[in-house]
């Protein structure tokens, strides 16, 4: 099924221990539909300016992915610039240049309006509910959201929650939102407002899930390698929100699924700058990564 | 099958966001062989003052433990002082008395030296070896250090892991160990030393175990309550080689249960100050949450 995704898109200036790239494709959007295209056939609503060559819209067509709904307006590309220490759970930004992103309206196309899997990538809380009444009863919304919106927009991410199915934060925006440092109490407050289901980002400790039944935890990979942490995240939730699209059902055990899809998905990202690692991956490669998630978690029963 | 504790026994006075206890019992060998005495037996070797109260050592009885091998010195009992913030992984230590610990030189009983299990808490690694020495060819042996030994004994310590077969430590003091910090290459590392498994505690993050050939990663069982982290190292030690004594059988199979049954016996450990959870559960109190844990890790295959 259809998976529409609305978000950014970015050039990324990026240190971290193990190199550095400079204005490559980033941003949520970018990250999320290239994650998501290997399950389903995905549409993407971004902003990018007169600067942003013709060649990466040229990538993500050749990854089928939908771009009509990328608009190009006059000035420069979202940028943003940040580094990274060791420890690559930390970003720290150095410099955002909104450019086009500071004025972004998303408008869905109308043969978008129709997409029954819907993700919000992180953008302001107004613009996501925009973006919802123009779409015409999904079966499944997710977001995301960041402390900036937590707290600088806190009433309209309220209204944004109420809607939403799932929400995919990572624990630090987790305890900012319901003002709590326990993960377990997090998660019942966020639930009361509105998510059915809570997705917790960990970085290199992987990601707990909450529906209020039941919890499910996954690690992230161990790596050898890790060379950019930049978009896990928008990664993580195309592999989830991708898989889910591509059973249509969404249930514990495809919940579960997904979110070792997503962590998988992840995992290659970090592999590399920019969207390098995820750019060319064969099914094949997602498939081993998914049975080596199993190797990594499973034991026998008692 | 017999498993042989070698460690501390202390009164700890302890403060976290959720409470305070003060000189309670404690100690790694106390957390260690009160975990370990719901799956094996266990035999005991460390040191105790004149303040030590007999009620400790009734107890200790009462829970099936050999105590014979703890010696009562002159002097007064170790005591530890430390707090937590909100972070439990991290513990402040506020002050250390060594008292009759300082001195402590393992001596291992007679009746002890078939032990076919062994726990090297974290001591001196010196005395480490020596308790190796006293015993005859053991089937299993497992230790635990910290950086003051990392730092300060280091070619005692790469001694002892000369002969050991599992070294249980924390991921701050294994990137230390192997002076490297990404998790993978820490594992090649430190399997290149002599330990043929290395498990690696992560506090609320879980734990990871590398032999090798395969890893293992379980995650913290998140709890909503959460009063007090003293002892989860030592009480998941104590359920990790508490259940391959029971078994008998060290293989992929059951190391990986005894990951499982040594987080869900440091679950238990952080609900309650000291050993006040783990004084009296019921066989099916651990049962229940080893399957619980299978509950939070479960994904269908693919």
């Amino acid at each position: 099924m259809s998976l529409l995704v609305v978000g950014s898109v970015a050039f990324d200036s990026v240190k971290t221990p193990f190199g550095e790239a400079d204005e490559v494709l980033g941003g949520s959007a970018t990250y999320f539909a290239t994650s998501a295209s290997y399950f389903t056939d995905v549409r993407m609503v971004a902003v990018v300016g007169e600067d942003f060559p013709e060649t990466h819209l040229q990538f993500l067509k050749e990854r089928g992915i939908n771009a009509d709904g990328v608009e190009r307006q006059p000035g420069r590309t979202f940028r943003w610039r940040g580094e990274y220490g060791f420890h690559l759970n930390e970003a720290k930004t150095l410099e955002t240049q909104l450019n086009v992103f500071e004025t972004f309206h998303p408008k869905i196309p109308k043969s978008y309006a129709d997409s029954p899997f819907v993700f919000l990538a992180n953008i302001d809380p107004e613009l996501q509910l925009d973006v919802l009444r123009q779409v015409e009863g999904p079966k499944l919304v997710a977001c995301d959201t960041m402390n900036y919106w937590i707290e600088g927009k806190r009433e309209a991410l309220l209204e944004t929650l109420k809607v939403v199915d799932i929400l995919m934060i990572n624990d630090g925006e987790a305890r900012e939102l319901a003002s709590e440092f326990n993960l377990v109490k997090v998660a019942k407050k966020i639930l009361a407002l509105g998510p059915k289901i809570l997705v917790i980002k960990r970085g290199e400790y992987g990601a707990l899930m909450f529906n209020g039944k039941t919890m499910f935890a996954a690690p992230a990979f161990p790596l050898e390698s890790i060379f950019d942490p930049t978009g896990a995240g928008d990664s993580f939730a195309g592999g989830f929100m991708g898989y889910l699209a591509k059973t249509g059902e969404v249930n514990d055990v495809t919940i579960r699924q997904a979110v070792i899809y997503g962590s998988a998905m992840a995992s290659f990202n970090v592999e590399a700058f920019s969207l390098d690692r995820i750019r060319s991956l064969k099914a094949d490669d997602i498939t081993s990564r998914y049975k080596e998630f199993k190797a990594l978690t499973f034991f026998e029963s008692h």
